[in-house]
């Protein structure tokens, strides 16, 4: 806690507010004013929105689904705020391929995005004196809806040397009574690992033993390309019950569609014997929720899309992540514990001792920003002091460009060793 | 409290869950259960949703702009969480229209429909020990939201024989160094009613002489079709701070686009001087929001829609609502003390002792449904036991029939006084 404490103070000193949770839009955007765009174009490595570059377009099934749904003129009334009844059961279904077990559509809640799920999740699940377990690095959205819904945050760390599996001894002596749940993000965000059946069995196993729920965050469902399929928690639900969160934002590269899914994945019935089930569509009706002709065009996006679609995104996430690895390794004082295998961003450790004028993860990234308008975010924001999350859904060049830029940035700071 | 409390008890036999709040979707989806559509076609006059009805369609400048905003492909990625800026401009200098200053852009946050714009204006005012004055009757989405964020609600009465006007002598004498906030909503849903400028000023002295918000509902703004204009709360900023929440949904009539806002109407700055607005943006990092494509829309929308799309509904509501109010003062065991003047619906009053065999508002409205296939609101569901509610943004000869079906349905159930 004490580094995160200090990181806080660092952002202090370039304008940040210290008093409330760090976002990954609040930092971005102090960054992107530090940057000089007369000098160079800038280049951001720091936001997971792929839509922004040419090479990651969706599927034409998706806006020619959403377009049709629109011009029908049926689906400009409400929907049912749990969502569209199509809908659920087309996501049911989806989410249903890979587990041993059949979805409903009553288990599917449709969220603007995951990010409403995520808040959704924590709100059900909130009482007075409630923990939550969330991993480090992890997402800080988590973070920030606990300190609106006044649940206390407690970190398991990720463990980078064993391919940032959760450390399941700190889960274990973190929960107590009032532990309500621990969340599991995977494929990872930030780090772009790659949980294997086995160890999603061993949270499972743990979780059931601590009596805590999975929140499973699946956003980057499917987004593998390293040797490690991607396999669903809710395979595990009937060892504990499992929340999945997700979205198409990821897979499909319409973040912007804001559409999500929140899902009871509980074989075993656990959230229905306690009502809870009433609770969350009482809450649903105070959401917004995603457009209907939105929710309309689902069915046909999950079921058209064609395999060639979502071979060509993995195709250039894998040639985008072996050369930010690869390029990485270049460069002295940056180091990368794992490679990438899957999600759209990888965690990377700074060696400040090579570095001559550099104070920290903040600071690195400022002076980076600055001098050569390439933006990463600051790990401190995802809960990692002195490392720095890279982005590498992004185009090719760009990246290269970017790496390329990076790596003269550290060359001109770093300090002269071969001097002694 | 009382009558409200018997109404919950006489909604679980109908098999309502009593514990909870009750709400509109809730009690209509029970409702329509007991329609038997074989024996005749189902006609709601339950829903605020006029986008069902062919006579209510949207202006073709609205799907047109979502569409090329959709097309263009550059609207797939995330927007900043308060919304995109060209989107909260155009909110600004649309609601700035009416008002005697202009608003800017960081006054505005953009939400997933009003309903969002609710729950954001709650979640931002809880805190320990907090209540908040709701007029009665309301919108249950209101108690719903506060019940979620642990407010206290209070409520003030609205004058059926004075037009629906605020009782301010109950407001008076409910606030206390707790009070957060009153919710003032105009046009009013569920009443029709239209505040003057006067009352509107009187409402707006009164909050200020107990130094507390006002929540402008003002999601049918612009909807009036009798002799009083639209007067927004915002008007009165400088004399009390005003948050006014609305939408696109009722009077473009695309209500499933979820596109609302949340504006801080309040020229003295009070939300910015106690950092407010940190924290709400903070919140919006939490939030789905609408998405980009849609946003993206909105300034063509607000802009370019032509008066002529305006008056066309406004002469169809001018229309429904003479014919409701009407045909309800043919029917002996109804009537109806204030004649709509704005909004989509109407409240009624059921006088019980002409009805043979009908207990309460509860037991009108499931016997209506499964006798005529009508369903109408009852009363209970916006707090007034003993009334219900009728849309009549419906189509005219629908409403016709279903309102002759009310009137045989009453005539049947209508004790035969002249026998004695």
């Amino acid at each position: 806690m004490e580094s995160t404490d200090n990181g806080r103070r660092s952002i202090i000193n370039h304008g940040v507010d210290t008093t409330s949770t760090i976002t990954i839009k609040g930092i971005l955007s102090l960054l992107m004013q530090n940057v000089d765009d007369n000098k160079r174009p800038l280049i951001s490595l720091g936001m997971g929105d792929p839509s922004a570059h040419s090479c990651f377009t969706t599927t034409h099934v998706a806006p020619s689904a959403v377009s049709h749904a629109l011009q029908s003129s049926t689906f400009n009334g409400y929907a049912p705020t749990s969502g569209l009844p199509q809908t659920r059961r087309a996501i049911a279904e989806y989410l249903s391929r890979d587990l041993p077990y059949k979805l409903s559509m009553d288990d599917v809640f449709v969220t603007s995005g995951c990010t409403q799920a995520i808040d959704v999740a924590l709100a059900m699940l909130a009482r007075p004196g409630a923990n939550i377990l969330l991993p480090r690095p992890g997402f800080p959205i988590y973070e920030l809806s606990a300190s609106f819904r006044h649940i206390e945050v407690r970190y398991f760390d990720l463990l980078p040397e064993k391919g940032w599996a959760v450390d399941l001894d700190a889960v274990e002596a973190l929960a107590d009574q009032d532990t309500i749940a621990m969340v599991v993000i995977n494929p990872g965000n930030p780090c772009g690992n790659v949980y294997s059946y086995q160890h999603l069995k061993e949270i499972a196993e743990a979780a059931n033993r601590l009596k805590i729920l999975v929140i499973a965050d699946e956003v980057y469902g499917h987004l593998t390309f390293g040797s490690k399929p991607f396999v669903p928690m809710g395979v595990f639900g009937s060892t504990v019950p499992v929340l999945t969160l997700g979205s198409i934002s990821k897979r499909w590269i319409v973040p912007g569609w804001r559409l999500g899914w929140f899902v009871t994945t509980d074989p075993c019935g656990t959230f229905k014997n306690h009502k809870v089930v009433e609770r969350i569509k009482k809450y649903f009706d105070l959401l917004g929720g995603p457009a209907t002709f939105i929710q309309a065009a689902v069915p046909q996006i999950l079921e058209q899309t064609d395999e060639v679609f979502f071979k060509k995104t993995l195709n250039i996430l894998k040639q985008t992540s072996n050369t930010c690895y690869d390029k990485i390794k270049e460069i002295l004082c940056l180091s990368c514990p794992h490679k990438p295998e899957g999600s759209m961003a990888v965690m990377v450790k700074l060696n400040l001792s090579l570095l001559e004028d550099i104070s920290d993860d903040i600071d690195f990234c400022f002076k980076l920003a600055k001098e050569e308008s390439v933006i990463v975010l600051p790990g401190i924001a995802v809960g990692l002091k002195d490392w720095v999350r890279f982005t590498f859904a992004v185009d090719p060049t760009s990246l290269e460009e970017a790496l390329g830029r990076v790596k003269s940035f550290c060359k001109r700071h770093g300090k002269q060793l071969q001097r002694y």
